[in-house]
C-alpha cells in the first residue's frame, strides 16, 4: 500500500480513565509509520437485536458499519470482565457481523492487547475474543501475545509509560501487526 | 424449601420470536412444581460502564440487581452469536458483578441451556458462560448437558414441542436443575 | 461421613523435580484431617486407544481406574503446556471416561490448582480441565479459584513454602474443597 | 514454490478404523494437486516428560521433531475426547514444542479438521487446539470451519465420501487451505 493503513482501534472498557483507553493511546503513538490508528467509540451502540434490523436500523450501527468497512485492520485492547469479553465489546462484535452475508469483518486483519490491573492480563478475554474472529474471518495476529498484567503498575504519574521494557515490547508488537496486516491483505 | 423455589430466567436474544425465548417458556412449562420461574427482561440495561457505579447508578441496573439478589436460583437460555455469548446476555453478567464485593451472582445455582437453528446447539456460548460462572461462583449444574442444535425444528407450526423425546429431555433437564438447586443452598 | 475422604491427587508432570508436584505435596500437607489425599502416579499408562479396550485392557488402565472409582474425590494440580492441558493429565481423564457407560468420573467432586513459573498461573490449562469436567459430570469446585503464577517463588530452597501467605490461601483452598466434597456427596 | 507443498497430517485417534483417519485419507485424495500430504503416526510416542529431554531424547520424539521441521505445513484431523483435544493428539503438540527455543512448530502454517458422530462436530476439541495454536505460532486457517458432524453417515459402506456435497465442502476446504499456506508462506 502506498498510503497509510487505516486501522481501527476499539477499547473494551466504557471508563473515561480507563487503563485500557490508556493502553491505546500508547499503542498509537507507538506504531509505526505505515499505520494509521483511530479509537472508534462505541458506547452509544445500542444493544444488538435483529428485530431493530430493518430497512432503517439504529443510526450508530450504520455509522460503525461503514467505518470498520472502510478500514484495512482492526486493533482491539480490553480488559477481562467476569474472565470473559466485557459486553460492549461483545456488542460491536455482534452489530458488525449482521446483517446475515454483510459482516464487516470478513478478511479484516486483526489483533489483540488484553490488560488487566491482576496478574493474567486478561486472558480469559483475549482468547474467548479469538473465538469469535475464527467464526469472523478476521485473520488474527498469534505472535506476540500480549497479557499485560499489573497494568495500573505499566504507567507513572502522568499517564505514561513508565519503562523503557513495555515501550519496547509495545512498539515491537505494532510493528509485527504491521507486517501481519500487510502479509494477510496481500 | 417449604415455598416453591423462585428461579430468574435469562433468555440471551431480544427477538421478540426468539427461539430461545420460545424454549424458555417450555422449560418453564415442563418444570417440576417445586420451582417458580419467571423470565426477567434485559434489554433495557445500559452497558455496563464503571463510570456510572455512582451513587445513582442507572435504575435498569439497580432494579435488575435486586430481582436476581431475591431469587433462589437462575437459569440461561441463550443462543450463540459469533461463537460466545450474546453481548446482551454478557452484559447482565457484568452489571449484577458490580459493584466490587456487591456482586448478586454469588453462590446463586444456575443452569444453562444453549440452543440454535445450526447443528452444534451454542456450545461456544454455553461454554463461555460457563467459564464466567466459575469466577462469578455461580454452582453451575453440568449434567445434563443441553445443547440444542435445529432449535426451529422442535416446535411445531403454533410453537408448541413438536415432540414427546424434546418434551421428555426438558422436563427431566427441569427436574434435574431441582435437585441440583437443592443440593447446593443447602 | 464418618471415616476420612479418601481424595487422589493427579498431577499433570512427569518431572521429578516438577513445581506442581511440590505444590501437590504441600496441599497434601495443609488439608484438614477430614482429608487423606494420595498422589497417583499417571506417567505409565498408555495413550488411550479404544482399540486395546478388550476383555484384558492394560494393565496400568484397569489399575488407575480401580484407583479412582474407590476415591471419593480428585484433587488436579497442573501446569500449562502450549496453553492447555498437558497430554499427560489428558490422557488420564480420557482413560478413566472408557469403556462407554462405565466412565470412573461420574459424580466424583474434584478441585483444580495450576500453576507456573510464569504470570499467568496455567489458566489456560485450568479452564480447558474445566470443559472437560462438566462433559465427565465431575462437580467442580468454583471458588477460590486458584492460579498460581511465579510458581517457583512460593518454594524457598529447602522446598518449603516460603510464605505465610501462600500456606494461608492454600490451607483455606483445601478446607473449601473439603466443605465442597461434603456438599455435593450428601 | 515450484515443488508441491509437503504437507503433514495428525490424526488425533489410534483407532485403526477411526473415522477421522478415513476423514484424513478423504482429505489427502481431495487435496490439489499442489499439496503432498502424508498421515505422521504418532501414537507410538512416549508422553512428554521434561526429564527425559537429554542429550538423548526417546528417539520417536526426535523422528516426529524432524518430520515437522521438514514440511511446509501441518493439518489437523481430530476427534473430541471428553469436550477437548485427545490426549494423544496434545502430546505431539507438548512432543514438537520442546526443548526450549526450538519448537518444530512455529510459523507452520495449519488448518484444522474436526470430525465426531455426535452432532456437534467436535467443537471442543477444535477450538481448544486452536487456542495451542496461538502460543505455538501456527497460523492457522480461519475459514470454512470444519465441524464434521454425524461422521459416521459421511462414508458408505465401502468406506467411500457417501455425498457430492461432502466432496465438495472437503475439495474447497484444501483447496482454501492450499491458498492459506502460500498466504502465510510469502
Amino acid at each position: 500500500m502506498d498510503r497509510p493503513m487505516n486501522v481501527c482501534v476499539l477499547v473494551g472498557s466504557l471508563r473515561k480513565a480507563s487503563l485500557n483507553r490508556m493502553l491505546a493511546n500508547a499503542l498509537i503513538s507507538l506504531a509505526p509509520p505505515s499505520m494509521k490508528l483511530d479509537i472508534v467509540e462505541i458506547g452509544q451502540l445500542p444493544l444488538y437485536n435483529e428485530d431493530l434490523e430493518t430497512t432503517a436500523p439504529p443510526a450508530p450501527w450504520t455509522a460503525f458499519r461503514q467505518r470498520i468497512r472502510a478500514a484495512d485492520a482492526v486493533l482491539f485492547v480490553t480488559p477481562e470482565y467476569n474472565r470473559s469479553v466485557p459486553a460492549v465489546l461483545k456488542n460491536v462484535l455482534d452489530v458488525g457481523s449482521r446483517p446475515y452475508g454483510s459482516s464487516v469483518w470478513d478478511c479484516k486483519p486483526g489483533a489483540i492487547v488484553s490488560g488487566s490491573p491482576g496478574a493474567i492480563g486478561a486472558f480469559g478475554a483475549n482468547h474467548h475474543l479469538r473465538q469469535s474472529l475464527v467464526f469472523l474471518n478476521v485473520p488474527t495476529m498469534q505472535q506476540p501475545e500480549a497479557y499485560l498484567g499489573h497494568a495500573d503498575k505499566l504507567f507513572d504519574e502522568e499517564g505514561k509509560l513508565a519503562s523503557d521494557g513495555i515501550r519496547k515490547f509495545l512498539r515491537e508488537f505494532m510493528q509485527a501487526f504491521a507486517n501481519w496486516v500487510h502479509t494477510t491483505r496481500s
